[in-house]
């Protein structure tokens, strides 16, 4: 199996962990087999995943984001989505992988517009593609309507044998109070699947994955319902709908995610979820004219509005702590959070040191103020200079008259070869090659969100490969000449998405000496 | 009462008279006392007001922006509208507060998205505040409908005894023209109080703030009226929706706020509002069919999308001069212009001075073209430089090597210090400080829309306090090292917002004289 | 007939051609006449194409734009749409102006706003036009309903006498296969008229400008009647709205407008058919509610998400290859990219040279990769310097000590004089222009969306004039210091528009020899 086969396979449990916001494998295969309990509603969604992710690896796009499932869970809520209504057959299977790949093409899109603005596009084209799907379907007459739901017994039974069958129908046999049924069947409803046994497995694989999101579930639901008895809305429009999820989502997403898990981040949970209830409660009307479901667009609305309004901050200390570093787990966050605050004077910040050792100049430091603007004004530039502030001997015709080219750079930090550049050629001096602008490059993993860029490295001088494990300090390539490079010297940037050319992200060096 | 306390208290009016693009304190109480003819709506416009006020402020948001009523005049409209519909009580303030909190978020995040377009944001946050309410709001049993119509008479004898009272019942029996009629009730319902006693005091309170204003309101009106009789569309519909504030809102905005008023800010008004009149028909039908009102859309659809089209336009002398300094009043925009016209070659510019003596060295006019791109393009930043062009004596290892480092920096303008940030250390040389960008900051309000930012200030050298008046000239602090400065210099850039790290703005300095 | 007349007259046919993404002048004028077998529709067709175009060039937009017909073709359609249902008069006519305008400002808003993006704006300001159109005239009373469709006979005589008739009735009398009678009809629907004539004239009109563009809307619309029949959804959808022409209009933008036509072009057409078809049913349903069409939408937000998500490509060489110099014809397109394959190793490019002869030194190339950032990120600027790197002799206080200053600049390529500016005064050293940035400009059109701009030339020196054919390394002016120039120096840029200020475009100069 090639590497690239792998990326495709190992991206489809993610595809179902991202849904809850994890990249946690096991979490994955979890939901992949609580989708199967409809089955052909399960086989759309895997259908969905796999068409999303191998187009998206076939066009080139970041196989970090495809591996991490970032390309597949919005294709996979479609396949769920679709699946679910409707009797199998291969008209149904080549819609779901149309509609897949439009909400690839949607993911893509979305992902190209919001990162402008450092936010997530959470399941936005998922409700695009399925609000699609759901309209057009209407005059799809091949497409039988399905009948499977007398029949869930028989696909339990496929699935876990008489247990699992014993088991649906001992839970569906207790007398849950209504608050707790209809929370969950608000979780089952995430996958698509209202029974009291998905709800419960989602729950029990929440707590597995993280006690703080499972709690603030349940904290979002309760303040929800709370909500709801308060204002006098009519609760049946919760239990019957199961639009619930939104709560269940928009809590975790503020509490844990997006926010480092604190008293605040569960204020201003409390504060935004009666919001996402009016939001639910409005829109929901909207919809209904049209005979479509919400689905999640009031948890994106809400969180998408107040993660930018934090962005737009002038005093960011005043408000809720952000997760600078996503580690894909409330814990992991807090952990992070807490961890750097006791390390170090600046919280938030792991240490990554320079990537050469003896004495540079930091030609952007000096200038730093002026350019590397905007998406990339995160960046330095280095080069050696002599005792003349020359950066070269000689005429400085050739690109071995300077001092820096062929010296040997070091890895910042420890981590994984995410992406790699290799075999453009280096450019004669003046020369600039626009069409591979960051020339030969090895970008590094240091952490989820946390990426190094190292460009315009010699050509045939790098000595890692990709996927490869790198120490700090480990030779990794030597300062060339290639791409938009007029002269050799060593760029390096850092940023939070994998991709080659992606927007640099602030994040501070170790303490280094400079002398001038 | 601290200088905080202040902010949010001062903001009060502001917030009510920036419903017509007014921060004249006067203007704001008066609508603040016609809002309470309704008792209710008037109570929940001011919860709504203070809410998002406070809330702002506590997170940190430009203190000068809350000030100015910016941060609250949609809040105000969406607590106004809350109100009118139903009984008080507390469900209803707990809805109008959580209105609020969303309606300022909405506000924040187009402020963010707008801004990059140099485009307001209007009444935008409002309407999707609003229409969530009023949609949501059917759900909610707890709250009783308004029963207050009907006792409009005791609520007037409680606010102005029975003079007031005998006021409300003459207006109402005057046999008014339809026109009239229609446009003051179109009037009053820019505050939600379609009656003509509001509507009177609004034209009052609109002619005492400027007579621009008033006649662009009168003028819109008959011109949109006149449109209504040529094309044979049913006049009932604006006689009974009050749709009609549309027109002069757009009348006004585009007459006297954003172009100078002239002969053509009139001619476009003329030309605009017919297309106005066309979109509030066809998107009321839209609005209709889920029960909604359409508020203003129509205004900001036309006002907004005709500013940003000027603004590309390629040879703008062609077009109708912009506003370039706000000055918010039709009366002071025109003055502004003249006045400038008068005096400088170049019009619409006040005079503002080097911030500091004696002779500098403009590094960034040097490579001005090159750099400070895009939002930060217009701003300089100043060295000292000896006879061969050594910005420093030694080696300029340190800090106090530096020529210009803690030389005076004096206001480059009269005017008042919006926004002050201390406390920043001086890098050592070479060291960058990208945590606190901007470092020690001043900025200094010269008039509304025209701020002068001076950054990288020493430590400790600030001499003047948040709010304090300074005078062209005067000695206000040191140039340091604090920020993003890898070496000692004076950054200085225009702006239109009090926000330190906001835009620049392109605004030609005084005349200087330059040695190279 | 002055120059300007001249331009907005050039622009009459080009805006009908342009609906077909063609400046082909011939294909204009049988669109015209086509559009006048109804005459009012044709009549007001015409007067929204004048209006559009008479006020963009008043309001000083781009000659340029104006002339190929890029502000017209979405006003034209509205005015075809509006004039199809009404009685002529001049209500119908004044309604139909207004209507153009708001067309034409939202072509600008969108134009500003997505090509930030690199995307066209296609017919999006069409649709939003004549939503606004259909919906406000049902209050239009003075509108009289069209009763023309019972006369069809009487104004196809006055067009072309009894033959004209006569084709008319025998076209109509063919026992054709619904699926040609249907593409025929969705033919004309393109330009609102839904005959059997229109439709085989707009084919000939379509064949005669492209075969490719020909054989593409018959296999576009072919696979779009496959996929109808496949999943059982109605054709009679498709036979009676005309819905068709968005597969139309799809199959030739994404199969050879927007990618070089080749089997990967032929195959994404295949692909993203059945979206449109799904789009075009779903969205159908929601328009419908309003009583509305969905015109082009289907077509405009899938051709638009997937030349985004084509342009976010990590490796572009991955996917289909991108039109880089549109030519406005699929055939041309193909020839250029064949013919540059051939000709140089990079394709797609075509030689343009340094823009003067000798030795200059290249100040933006050494430091290209930091500045020159973004939307103006690929451009040069050009000086002379001496042996010690000095630019200037003696002091440098004046322009004509600068070496550059004076020298002549030379066409860098075959191509005609697009826009100039003049009359800009060289500023004294150190002195910026920041009202008039650019100086004194030439903006030289080598291709459909290829343009080379020289700025900050000497004021007086233009040796060219607008619309004047140049011979690459004639000479045109010399260089300056006017405009954002702190002492002389020559801008160059490529850009994909003909505006002074446009953004900048990746394009290679032809090689050149650098000494350091």
């Amino acid at each position: 199996m090639t590497e690239n086969q792998h990326i495709v396979l190992a991206s489809i449990p993610r595809s179902y962990a991202q849904v809850f916001f994890s990249n946690y494998s096991f979490l994955g295969w979890l939901l992949l087999g609580i989708s199967f309990i409809d089955w052909v509603a399960g086989t759309c969604g895997l259908i969905a995943v796999i068409a999303a992710n191998t187009i998206a690896w076939l066009l080139g796009y970041s196989s970090e984001m495809i591996n991490q499932g970032m390309y597949g869970f919005n294709a996979l809520l479609v396949g769920l989505g679709t699946g679910l209504g409707f009797q199998p057959g291969w008209e149904l299977f080549s819609i779901t992988i149309f509609a897949a790949v439009f909400t690839l093409f949607l993911t893509l899109a979305l992902e190209g517009i919001l990162y402008k603005y450092n936010l997530p596009y959470l399941s936005l084209p998922f409700m695009f593609g399925m609000w699609m799907v759901m309209l057009a379907s209407r005059d799809f007459q091949s497409l039988g309507l399905s009948e499977r739901g007398i029949y869930t017994a028989n696909e339990l039974f496929t699935l876990g044998g008489k247990p699992l069958v014993d088991l649906y129908y001992s839970i569906s046999h207790i007398d849950w109070p209504p608050s707790i049924r209809t929370y969950l069947l608000s979780l089952g409803a995430i996958f698509f699947q209202t029974n009291l046994l998905a709800g419960m497995l989602i729950a029990l694989g929440l707590l597995l994955f993280s006690r703080i999101a499972f709690t603030l579930s349940v904290l979002g639901f309760s303040i929800a319902w709370g909500f709801y008895q308060l204002t006098g809305a009519s609760i049946h429009e919760l239990t019957y709908t199961y639009i619930g999820f939104n709560y269940i989502l928009t809590a975790i997403a503020i509490g844990g995610i997006f926010l480092v898990p604190s008293f605040k981040s569960y204020l201003w949970t409390a504060i935004l979820l009666p919001i996402v209830v009016m939001l639910t409660l409005s829109l929901g009307k909207v919809f209904l004219s049209f005979g479509l479901s919400v689905y999640s667009l009031p948890f994106n609305i809400v969180v998408i509005t107040f993660v930018y309004v934090l962005k737009l901050q002038l005093e960011p200390e005043k408000g809720p702590v952000e997760v600078t570093l996503q580690e894909n787990s409330p814990e992991r966050n807090l952990y992070h959070f807490i961890n750097t605050k006791q390390r170090f004077s600046n919280p938030n910040y792991l240490p990554v040191s320079l990537p050469f050792f003896g004495e540079w100049t930091v030609l952007q430091g000096h200038s730093g103020e002026y350019t590397h603007k905007d998406e990339w004004k995160h960046a330095w530039d280095f080069v050696i200079t002599d005792d003349e502030d020359q950066q070269y001997r000689g005429d400085g015709d050739w690109v071995t008259d300077y001092y820096c080219f062929g010296k040997a750079i070091s890895a910042p930090g420890d981590g994984t070869v995410a992406e790699l550049l290799e075999g453009v050629p280096d450019n004669k001096i003046g020369d600039v090659n626009t069409h591979q602008n960051w020339g030969n490059t090895i970008v590094i993993k240091h952490s989820d969100y946390l990426y190094s860029k190292l460009s315009h490295l010699k050509e045939g001088s790098i000595k890692v490969k990709k996927g490869e494990f790198v120490k700090q300090g480990q030779n990794i390539g030597e300062v060339g000449n290639s791409g938009r490079s007029p002269y050799p010297h060593l760029h390096m940037q850092f940023q939070v998405l994998p991709n080659i050319g992606a927007p640099t992200f602030s994040y501070p060096l170790g303490q280094y000496i400079l002398n001038n």
